[in-house]
């Protein structure tokens, strides 16, 4: 039964998609423009599903933080249509027309950005990543399947609703934005295999579902979400620039995927910048897992200015572990070798920084660093969409292939070749 | 064993590969003059093991063609050294930096093109495949993990072996290049698990190995080389320009995945072209698989002429089928409308082409066909990376996923965010 519907919310999609690639930009706005809206006037059902969903994930004794995840009020709901006003002040990237050129024999020859066609997305709580990334697949001209978590169960199909109606009434497709409202979990492997039907999976969520979607997915996946970033304070780092970069990194807001992970401070800088930045750290309430030198120099310093650092010995797992909360590791390196070498070593290809003031140093890394993000004296929370200037994300890729870093909209295409003859031939 | 041997190829690529990214142009241009140089050197070498490859295959009962294709010799090994120093005349993708501009905070960002790491191929017969592949992998500063047909083991070898030393010889990581010598066919199995060490699987075969590909690789698959490509010979095209067209499409090279399958003709204009390409499909030997409106108008005129035509009844399997031989399958459709599904329906998307002079029928057709290549009043068989402008290819790509239609060296890239900054912290 479940196969059956899966199978047919896969057929329906592919048919909207077809639609969705020719809709005018003028067309999918007067959509999104009306989904802001629909959140607005459909504010009393949306947040009386949404309590609902709430109240059994306490019951369920879900923590307070993934409750507020979850949650969903009044400003909530304007920020959210606020959002999907802003998708629609973005550039079209379909019909973008690439390296249109005349070849020697008379041929023009260039490439169309045209969609993708249909995106399957699985995540998790966050009712708010419903209406994002619809609103993103219907500006790239995409059709979506999405699957949600099923704690956000009637609050997704309450929004869903307001989506659906919103498209219909621009003279969208509504088929276009396909909901999976069971709840099993067998549902996941089952999208896995629908190669036919779904162009893109995007998982978002733990590394796990990651793992499991890039391992049994048969068709392409852009992943990405884990997040174990490095700052390498290096010899010749400016310490005030540096300890405001690294505190900003891991306390601006610990429980992002660019949130820093392990602090790496070069040897000769480390009896200067360490006790900086416990200084600050002991303010926020960051513990620090430390390597044999960083614990023993920061110990010294600790005790005696009389601080109270949260101060541990780190163990093996803490390097290159994605803390998501106020935790960093520290190690104190020996060279800019040896932290290049760990970053390699350890890292998840997400976002890496360096703090100095020695140019070549800031080259190599930036050269050298094989990761989505790769700063230099900044901090590793700019890794965003958003900052980088693509106006929205469907997620961000730690992968090479197609998409690397924050995903936007033209991430959300592909392209076509177009060529125009007047009867050409090619000779033998 | 062969899980060990496997394993270690893997990890040596991977280490060569972090060699590899970060040559210059000047030292890769030089190892693809010694590799050019080396072809022409080793000639007795190569050509002496790729004759014992002949042999066998010819006692095994391998067809002519399937002789010929596997077949070297001393031109051939000409062109292929003037093809490895066409790839070094290429601009080189790495380093392109792609959009760099300042952020209002002052925050410079921009990304910077890099090699995607170890490419492995799996392919058959063709030898010249060795060459052209790590010509492309080598230039884009990617390390290669080859894995040739069992036929061709003794020629792959010898020619790796050249690769291998002109590799050295230009101071560039002889590993980058890894052959797999086993012709075990379980190695193709392990391969597809190995995504720790292989960033991008390209297979080049056969309907089934792509297949059998795709539903099983744990990593990222460039997937191509099945066209079953149509050309609509719309009720406004030009006589004259159709039939060279069409003619070209099917006879120039009939084996290649470009060249065309179907022929599609408007009811209207079938009585005037349908005869026009009957006359000179009969001169090239094309057998012509026609529906039935097709048939009997051809058959009626064959009659009428005393022509020799070979004409068929089609099997409704002739529609979509690839049949790189001199055949085509022909039907006759009623409008733009019904050419648009069929080819929607039965297109492998790959390459498909309209004739006429109606503008709105060609501003249609390029806009509704969803396939690598669509064109208008041109041969499906320019759908070629020199063609294109590429200068070579890697593959022809008929997915929509990261590269679409021919692959040169900038679809064997990837690109990073780098962000310079000046001590930048992110607002809350």
């Amino acid at each position: 039964m479940a196969t059956i519907t899966l199978e047919s919310i896969g057929q329906v999609a592919r048919v909207a998609s077809q639609k969705m690639a020719h809709l005018s930009t003028t067309l999918k706005n007067q959509a999104l423009s009306n989904i802001a809206q629909g959140l607005l006037d459909e504010e009393a059902a949306i947040l009386s599903a949404n309590a609902a969903d709430c109240a059994d994930a306490e019951a369920a004794g879900l923590s307070a933080a993934m409750v507020d995840r979850l949650m969903l009020n009044s400003q909530r709901l304007q920020a959210m249509a606020k959002d999907v006003r802003a998708v629609a002040a973005l550039p079209d990237p379909v019909g973008e027309v690439i390296d249109m050129h005349t070849l020697p024999n008379g041929l023009i020859v260039g490439r169309r950005r045209v969609p993708l066609g249909v995106i399957g997305v699985i995540y998790e709580s966050r009712p708010n990543v419903t209406v994002d990334i619809s609103s993103l697949c219907l500006r790239s001209g995409n059709a979506v399947i999405l699957r949600g978590g099923s704690e956000a169960l009637r609050s997704n199909q309450a929004l869903v609703k307001v989506i659906r109606r919103a498209l219909g009434a621009a003279g969208a497709p509504e088929d276009s934005v396909q909901f999976v409202d069971n709840p099993q979990r067998e549902l996941v492997s089952q999208m896995l295999e629908m190669r036919e039907y779904i162009d893109l999976l995007v998982p978002r969520g733990g590394a796990q579902l990651i793992e499991f979607v890039a391992r049994n997915a048969t068709m392409p996946v852009v992943a990405g979400g884990v997040g174990v970033c490095h700052t390498f304070v290096d010899r010749a780092a400016d310490v005030e620039k540096g300890v405001a970069v690294v505190n900003n990194a891991k306390v601006r807001r610990p429980t992002i995927c660019n949130a820093l992970d392990t602090l790496l401070v070069h040897v000769e800088i480390a009896p200067l910048f360490l006790p900086a930045i416990a200084r600050e750290w002991g303010k926020a309430g960051v513990e620090m897992h430390c390597d044999r030198r960083a614990l023993s120099l920061l110990e010294g310093v600790a005790r005696r200015e009389g601080a109270d650092w949260k101060l541990k010995a780190a163990r093996p797992e803490d390097f290159g572990f994605e803390f998501l909360a106020l935790v960093a590791a520290v190690r104190v390196v020996d060279s800019l070798e040896e932290a290049l070498e760990h970053i390699q070593r350890y890292g998840s290809g997400h976002s890496e920084a360096i703090i100095t003031e020695d140019y070549s140093a800031a080259m190599r890394f930036l050269d050298e660093v094989d990761a989505a993000a790769v700063y230099v004296n900044a901090s590793t929370q700019f890794t965003d969409g958003g900052q980088f200037g693509l106006g929205a994300e469907v997620g961000i890729s730690t992968q090479k292939f197609h998409a690397r870093g924050p995903m936007g909209l033209r991430e959300m295409t592909s392209y076509k070749w177009i060529i125009m003859g007047n009867g050409h031939t090619r000779p033998l």
